[in-house]
Formats: C-alpha cells, structure tokens, sequence
C-alpha cells in the first residue's frame, strides 16, 4: 500500500460564483435545481402539492416559533428537509442571483430565527414535541444531526449573499452545544446517532474562522466508539424514550461507534452515516495535520472502494439498516445503494483528493457522481430513487416481501426525503468538483463544459471548457489571461478508463517527461501537469479515447461472477426492457463482436446508445408450463441495446439490469 | 388443463404399524426420531438442555394446571411443541411399542388433561396470562392453530395406543370451539389466524365418526375470506391486545383470508398457513364431493408447484413474512423455503394424489421429502434448518442484513420451534407415503425398503421391498399371500424423472398394455398397474434408469437462466465448499461432459457423489486487489464434486450451491 501523507498546500475548490456550467450532458439536470427542485420541493415543504406525502415542515417551524396551533408532524429529524433546500437554494443564488428566490430565503431564516428558542436551541421535534427530553436520545434523536445540516445550510446562504443573520442563528445553537458537549465535568460525553454535525462545524469554522467549532467536530469525533458505547449507556437511563422500534437490540455498528475511528479499517452499519464521519476525518486530519487519522481515512477509504461500492459507485449492500455488510457481498437486486450515501462518497472522495493531490480519488467521485446521483432523479427533476439497485425485475419489488425497499419506479416524495434535498443541493454544486485550485496551479477533475475564472499565481486566468467527455472524449479548453501576467499550471486529471489520450497544446503535443516546444509535461497521481503557461492564450485540445468497454468485477464479487458491464467513460450502461424485451437474465452478451455506438439527439435528451451482440435464452421446449426439466438450453441471437444507467426508467418502466451474463 | 375428478374409491394410507420400514437412505434419518429426536426434544420441553434457548413447554401446562407458580413464557403458541412431540412419540409407538415411552405420553396426557379448563378450553398462554382475552385475537393468537396440532396428536395417540383419554380430552375442547364458533346468532364468524385446526377437525372426525367436527372444519374454510375480513375488523374492537408488532398494517393475502378459498387462483402468503389450508380443502372437497373446492385444490397447487416452486421442493420465496411472492421469483440466496411448508406441501400432495390416484402429485411429495424436509435436519439429528436456500455464502449471512434469515449452519433449536418437532412427526410417519391402497389394489408412491402386511381383495399380501432407488435405481419386490386368494392389483408410481425402466414379474417382462405371459398392464396417470397378481409368492424386478442428469428451470426463473442442477432419481444434488474450494459462484459445468458417479459407503452414511468437469473463473490478474476493470475472465479447468443437498452442512460449513453456471 503506498504512503499517504499531507501536501504542503491543499487543493481548494473555485467559489461557485465562479464556475459557470454550461455542459450538454449535466445541464439537464443542473437547470432542474433552480426551475423545478427548488420551487417543487418549497411547495411540498408548504404541503401545497396533493397526493404527495405530507411534509410539514413550514408549519412544524410556525408552530415552535409559537405562530401557529398544532403539534409536530413528520420525522424526528424533519427539518432538515428544509435545511437542505435552503443549501441548494443558496448555491442557486450564488450561481444565478435571483432577487424573488432570495426575499424567500431571506423569509424563511427569518422563520427559522423566530423559532430558535432563547438558550439558541432549535429544533422543531423536541421544541414542539418533547422539550423535556432535549439531548436524551442521541441514538434516535437526530438533534446533532439535523444541527449539522442547518449549519451547512447557514454556511451555504452566507458564502451566496454576504448575510450573517442565519450564520448567527447556528453560531448561537452551535454555541450552546459546545456548551453541552465536550469532555468537562458536568458536559455530555455523547456523539451524535447520526454523523453530520461534525463536518458541518468545520465549515462553521472555516467560515467564521472561530476554532471551537472545530474543537467541537474534533470532540465528537475523538469521543466516538471510546469506552463504554455511549448509546447503550443511553438507553438504560431513565429520561430514555425510544423513538424506532426496529432500533431494538441496537448494534454499535450501526452508527461506527464499536470503536474509536482511528481504530476502524473496515466500512461498516449504516452507509450515510459512515461517509458523512469520514468526510469530518478527512477534514480534521487535514486541519490538525493528524497523520493517524488521515491513516484511517486512507483504509476505509480503500475498504470501500475495493471491497464494498458497486460498478456505479453505490454503497450500502443490504436493504436492511440500510448498511455496509461484508467484503464482495455486492448483490444486484436487493441492495440499498441509497442516493444520499453516493453523495457522501462523493463528498469524502472530494476531500481525500484536495488533500493528497491524487486524481484517483476524483475516479471514484466521478463514479458515483455520473451514475448513482443521477440515478436518484428523474430527468424531469419531479421524482427519485432512494434505493438504487443494479437489476430490477418489477414483478417482485412488492411490499412486504425481502425486496420490498427495491422501487421499480422513482417515487414522487417520501416520508423520510433525506434523497431529494441532497441531490439538489449536489446538482447546484457540482462547479465545486471540476476544478480544485493552489497557488499556482488550476486542477481539473470532471471535464464538464463551464466558464471560469479565479486567480492564479496573481493574475487572473480565465478558463473555458467545452466538453464531450461522455460521446467523443473530445474536450477543448482555451486559457486566457492578460498579457505578461506569471507562468501558471494546469493539472488535468487523466480519467483512470483511459488508456489512450493526447493533450495538444496551441497544435503541438505536450509530451510527458519532455520540454516540448510548446510546454512540459509531468503525470504525477493520475493528473498530468502542464506547466509553465505563460502566454496570454492557450488552447489545448484533449482527446480521450472513451469507446464502450466490457468490464469485469473481481471474481470475488459472487453477484458478478461470469458477468459483464459496458461502461464508456465515466458512464455504467445498462439494459432496459424497454430496449430488450422482458426478462433480461435470459440475455447473454457476446464480448468477442465489437460494441456499436451511436449518439442519439433525441433519445432521452441526447445520448449515446451502445448496441453488442448476444444471445438470448429461449422459452422454446417449455410450453408446458414445467417449471424444471432435463432439457437443454435453447438459443437466439440478439442484439443488445444498452442506455447510460443513470438515465434508465425515464421511459416505460420495466426491468434493468447492469451486469449481463457473458458467453463463456 | 386436463380435467380433474373425483376417483369412485379414494385411496387410503395404510397403518402406521403395518409398514416396517429399512431402508439403507431413510435408516439413517428415520432411526433419529426415536434414538434422538424424541428423548432430546423431551429434555428440551423440560428445560434440561444447556445452552439452548429455553422452552418453558412443560412448565406451562404445570402452571396452568395449578401445579406450579410461575408465569407463562415462550411464543404464544408454545403448547404446540408438545403436541408435535407427542405426535411424533404416537408415531414412533405405533411402528414399534416401548413401555417407557408409552408411560411418558400418558403422564403427559394427564396433564394435559389437569391444564384444561373446567368448560374444555385448552390453551396454556391464554389460561395464565390472559384468560379474558380467549378468542380476541384470532390473527396473531394462535389458539385454533394450538388446538389443531393438539387434535393431531390426539389422533395419533388413540391410533396408536388405542386409549381415548387424549381424544376425549381434545373433543371437550373441539366441542366447545364449535359452539364458540359457526354461522349462529352469537356464535363467532370467524376463523383461524394461522390455518390447522380445519385439517385437524377433519383427522378428528375420522377417528371419532362425528360429523359435527367436519362440518365445524367446513365452516371455517367456507367463511374464509368472505365480506369484510375478519381480522381487519377484530384489529378495531376494544378487547384486541396486539401480539406481534411486524403484523402491523395486516395484510389479508398473509393469511389467504384476501378471497373466499374458492376464488383463490395463486398461492399467496405465509406459506405454511397456504398449504395447511390447501390440505383441509383437499379433505373436504373428497368428504363432501366437492368439486369446486377441488378445482380450486387443482389451481392452487398448479400454481405452487408450476411457478412457485424450488427444485428442492421448498416454497416460499421472501424472508420478510416467509411468504410467497410471484410468479417464477425464485431467489435462490434470500429465499425462506421453511421446512414445515415443505412438510405441508407433501401433506398437500399426498391427499391430491389420494383423491385423484395421479401419481405426478406424489413426484412433487417426494421432492419435498427428499430434499428440503431432509436437508432441515441435520444427520445427527441435533441441529436444524428453519431456512432452506439453494444458495449459501456464509460470510454474508449475517444478523440485521437482508440475509439474516438465512442460517449458514443448522442451529440447535430455534425460540419458535416449528420445525424440529413437525420434522420428527414427519420421519415417523414415512409409511404413510409409500403406499396406499384401496379395496384391490395397492400403489406403491414411495421406493423406500420395508416389510408391510395388509388386506386386498379380502386377503393379506405381505410385501418386502428392497429399493437401492437413489443409487442403482434397482428395486426387488415380492408379494406374498396364501394360495387361492382372489387376484389383486399392483399400481406402481414411474417417477417423472424415469425415462427408461424394465419391470420383471418373476423374470419375465411385464409389458405395458400386451397380455405378456405373466401380467397386464396398463400406465394411467402416472402409475404402472400390473393387474391379475394370483400366484402365492410373485417377485418383481424393478429397474429405473437413475443416472445424474442435468436439469434447467424455465427460462423464466430469473435466478436460474444459464444456469443447471444436476439430480439423479429423486435428489437434487449441490457443490459444497468442502469439495470444490471457496468461492462456488466462479465454478461453470460443462454439460456437454459425461458425469462420473460413485457410490461413498464412508462418506455421509453412504452416499453416490457425482463428479464433472467444468471451469472455475480465477484471481489471475486481480492481484492489485482492484474492484472493477477492463480485464477478460480467465479460466482453468476443474473437476466438480456433487454431493445431495439433502446431507449438506454436516461436514465443514462453507459455501453450498444447487444451480451452477454452465458453460454457454
């Protein structure tokens, strides 16, 4: 295993102010933020859409700030559906100022203020609900987590306007729980059931450059998994009121607190849970230079990643608790793979890759990013996945059944919407992962079409992209600055499914290793360094060779064996039975004939369709309806017509699978 | 779909005691019942055994007999695991008497007798802990459920013993059922939460000729599923106590009380409730020449045994609920295969094949038998299977996942101990399935060895049967009886899975539908008839072609597509980790290649292991540990070894695998 260790300067993402997108493959989901998710989703926070499950939320705040009669409804941590619509609505505003989206939000911190109670505690549940009980139940409670994500949400609204009103709502409440929690006599020793508030108060920190805050996070997180669990001890006392039943007979691995995180090495419980403690490692290890923890990051990072993530970058391999279960149990039909875990990744990966300068990190987010995340929304932003499996089969995602989690069709709203929120404020985010800056050098991670501009060893340089990444690989960049500004460097991440790729710089190829005439070149951690550009203009153009490839899973993975999966670039693919005909475990792929590809302007908003030969198994013979018999299998061939998985179930819903079986 | 119909004589088992069995395959299994099965099921009603989980069995019949202090404990249904016991312990005392066990069971009785109420109710969670709750909970609460498999056993033991001190004390109760229950003005209209009684009423009424017991059987099958349903409606009267909290949000298909049982067209729910049910429709379908009832039996089973089947006989599909779920969904890793639904499924066929005297009903028995009731026990009788799936990988079944239902080892004893005892009944009463008989014939279901007397024709006929079915597939039969007795008829089952057979009758070929020198004979429905036997002493030579044959699901199985097991005669066979390495999942057969077989007196008491060739997926190239890549399978060649799924898990846990990938 290589050595992991600190860079001198760590990579910082571009405001995003800055980073303008305007991609062909992401902008269909990007424009989804601001004219569907945001207006659609405020409207279920207001309860104003029939036939969608009841949200709540708005009022839950009216009736703690004391404006309105009622009692709380909905789940214990329910406010954080409206912390998260307040992030994306503040990325939204960052990206494209909008004076009647602003007023909203400008209204709806106001609210939250006005519901804050004296001491600065807020939240809704035990402020309605159970007053009393404030603290009592971290296991269930979700108080810290729901905390967090306010707080992000405050970071969020005051990096896009400048106002510090929420920003001093969540100082005051994250104030008061450093009051409560910390190692003093007379201070609770808990953590949270739900990790979220650790990585939120090192934004807060870093934001208002007030240190207790990462005190804090670092608190929760040394504290966590050490002596007796602290849950367990919870729940023996008596102010302990449960909130889950299925909570019961509570495993510490649940919530990764069997042991203290340094100690951990293999990813376990519940998925979100888990990345979103290890994005508050990874961020700790960076701000105290705490080699030990980047340690750990670095192994659970790995675990993960070559051990438990699926194709399509999806974590979570049982439906139940929604978990990690063992290395290479990766089961295609009855796992969770929730959305929001993927987005974790995605957020752990980001920061893996600012503090190593290593692109593999960015590999795996961009995985998760172009697959998973995607999958949860629907192409017309007004329905999701929460589970997302790699083969479904309709007829048996029933209720009441061990694949009753599987939805063969993305759901309008759910009771519990962690999914939606987090993937709007994902989308309004995503300027945040193309590109990560030091001194002197700009990194480009995701090639998606933007404009850009920032400041680049003194003077400003301005980028821009146009990409084909998911169809040609052809990208073009132009580089432009003013005139006898300071040489700078360009870091291009080299995708690790591209082994054939040329960079021309002003016509002319930068060659690695070699001072070209144009520019040297260097790959260092899978990005390819361009440096020394000093003139006023530059144009690169980079061609990666993406063809369609079959791609195999380690033959540990039971679920894969004798099975393959087309990819094409970042993009996993996958049979629909709109395309195929029903029952797709009948079909074989034939990876000896070449893969056909063929960019479809219409189809799904344009994509790039792959066609392969096959083999498909026959009913031929069993007309009699047996259900066994000795007879041997019958064939015909196919052609297979494969579509990007994020994109599946946008048609006619029907069976999907991922991993085909090949002619062996 | 051929037409079904009641048959002028239906078929009769014959006496328990008349059957001797000794059988080189069932010796082993069935020797267990009463060497081990009896005396440690015994010790555990007791509470004598360490570090199994407590019965408290007995110890509540002593409570609520007034003998003891103590409250009750255990599942509400808890007596039942007496009643199984002592059905089994009349079994075992009817094939072979024993003083000693005799004297346990009618102590038992006894207190049995001393537990009853003065007005007949019998039930010891009801008596102890909420006698004012008796019959408001017929969903969850078990009682008609408890009663019918204390009427069995009472059955049993009068047909065993011949004392009626059991049967009178179980007619008290049945009697006071039925004025409690029945279309009457203040009689209650409805029925049970899990489905028993109504086979049992009607075992009651064959012992005891009253009628009243059948039709109080009928009222309860008729009234299923009628108007509103029942339980919805107990769930919102004042005096319903919840039991268990996964019953929330009931659903009627749960326990098939969705339609009236005439109008219901697939095997829906829990599965042992289906088919405990399906048994009773059978019953009174031929006690009332019911023909609706029996068409509905037809579809019923059809549907079970055509879509909804495994290959090893087991049903149910889901883990949650234990339940069915649709049609061809037949996970092989997450399924639940109980081993108590297999056993009802074999009660279920044997009264099909009984009323219809269409031996494809006993094919089904006997893969039922031979497979998942077997393989839920293991081969020294200490440790059971609740679970049977066709597919293990140990390291992913695991607590509070989506497979921690499945068991990779058999477990000593289970809180809820359905299956051990129900399996002790059924190895006792194996007679019962090898033979029926009506006035001049008897039919032979069953190759299993044994020694029987009985009445055709008006005359004894004593038979020995020597059968090596599971290995040779040859089979010696001689019939015996005193010169001049009139002529009788032999009927014997061709197994579905016999291609080629030779029947000799006393050397000579017994030739279907020629007048050969020796016998006639004709196949209907399955069964060979060799009519005109009249010779005192005639010996037939049975041989079944019995190689390994490789065998495909339909297509439309999911699970199964590419994929065969290898059976020979009535076993289904699978690769165990302890012969073919870890990892069964990367192993193709070649069924193109002959399969080798050879008879292992050692191994596993004796059974043929199977070997073929095929080709494992290996780890070449995957050295870097990586998840996913761009890299073609590779292959070496590799002999595997099969062994009866019935006899795995009793050498070293490991992998266990039926359906192998075949080469394509």
């Amino acid at each position: 295993m290589k050595d992991i260790k600190f860079e001198k300067n760590p990579l910082k993402t571009i405001p995003l102010r800055q980073v303008e997108i305007h991609d062909r493959f992401w902008d269909r989901y990007i424009h989804l933020v601001k004219d569907v998710l945001i207006p659609y989703q405020w409207d279920i926070l207001n309860d104003r859409i029939e036939g969608v499950e009841t949200s709540h939320c708005i009022k839950n705040y009216r009736i703690a700030a004391g404006e309105e009669e009622g009692d709380f409804e909905g789940a214990v941590f329910q406010d954080t559906d409206l912390a998260k619509w307040l992030e994306a609505a503040a990325y939204v505003l960052e990206i494209s100022p909008d004076k009647d989206l602003e007023c909203l939000v400008d209204e709806t911190i106001k609210l939250i203020g006005r519901a804050q109670c004296e001491d600065g505690y807020l939240n809704t549940y035990f402020t309605i609900k159970a007053p009393s009980l404030r603290w009592t139940n971290l296991k269930e409670g979700h108080e810290l987590y729901t905390a967090g994500h306010m707080i992000e949400a405050a970071v969020a609204c005051y990096e896009a306007t400048g106002k510090t009103e929420f920003l001093h709502i969540m100082e005051r409440f994250a104030d008061l729980i450093g009051q409560v929690f910390g190692p003093g006599e007379g201070q609770c020793h808990g953590y949270p059931g739900h990790q979220e508030i650790e990585l939120a108060l090192i934004r807060l920190y870093h934001a208002t450059g007030k240190k207790e805050y990462a005190e804090l996070a670092r608190y929760f997180i040394d504290q966590r998994g050490t002596g007796e669990n602290y849950f367990l001890e919870e729940e023996k006392r008596e102010t302990y009121r449960q909130i889950f039943p299925e909570f019961a007979d509570y495993d510490a691995k649940y919530s990764q607190s069997h042991l203290p995180v340094r100690e951990q090495t293999t990813a376990e419980g519940h998925a979100v849970r888990a990345v979103y403690m290890y994005c508050a490692m990874a961020d700790l290890a960076q701000l105290y230079q705490d080699r030990e923890l980047l340690e750990a990051c670095r192994t659970l990072w790995d675990d993960m990643v070559r051990r438990r993530m699926y194709i399509t970058g999806g974590i979570g391999s049982s439906g139940l608790l929604e978990r990690f279960t063992t290395d290479y149990d990766l089961p295609n039909d009855s796992n969770y793979s929730e959305t929001c875990a993927s987005i974790g990744l995605a957020l752990f990966g980001r920061r893996m890759a600012q503090i190593t300068k290593d692109a593999s990190y960015m590999d795996v987010v961009e995985r998760a990013l172009y697959n998973t995340v995607l999958s949860g929304i629907a192409m017309d932003g007004k329905s999701f996945f929460y589970v997302n499996p790699l083969e479904v089969w309709p007829d048996n995602c029933i209720a009441r059944t061990s694949r009753e989690h599987v939805r063969p069709v993305r759901q309008t709203w759910f009771g519990v919407a962690c999914c939606p929120p987090n993937i709007a404020r994902t989308l309004a985010s995503m300027g945040q992962y193309i590109y990560f800056a030091d001194e002197d050098t700009l990194y480009v991670n995701l090639y998606i079409s933007n404009s850009t501009a920032l400041l680049l060893a003194g003077d400003e340089v301005r980028v821009e992209m146009t990409s084909d990444l998911t169809n040609s690989g052809h990208i073009e960049m132009k580089l432009l600055r003013k005139e006898g500004a300071g040489a700078f460097c360009l870091a291009l991440r080299i995708p690790d499914y591209v082994s054939e790729y040329s960079v021309l710089a002003d016509g002319e190829q930068a060659v690695q290793g070699k001072a070209s005439r144009v520019l040297q070149t260097r790959i260092e951690k899978g990005y390819l360094y361009i440096e020394g550009i000093e003139k006023a203009e530059t144009e690169l153009v980079i061609d990666f060779s993406v063809p369609p490839r079959f791609v195999r899973a380690n033959p540990r993975v039971r679920a894969d064996a004798g099975k393959t999966a087309i990819m094409k670039g970042p993009l996993v693919y996958c049979l629909e039975e709109t395309d195929n005909g029903e029952n797709l475990s009948a079909i074989f792929a034939d990876t000896t004939q070449k893969m056909e590809e063929r960019y479809e302007e219409e189809l799904l908003g344009g994509i790039t369709v792959i066609t392969v030969k096959g083999k498909r198994l026959l009913e031929d013979g069993w007309e009699d309806g047996s259900l066994y018999a000795q007879r041997s299998p019958c064939f015909e061939d196919v052609e297979l017509t494969a579509v990007p998985y994020h994109c599946w179930n946008n048609r006619k819903p029907g069976e999907m699978l991922v991993w085909m079986k090949e002619l062996v």
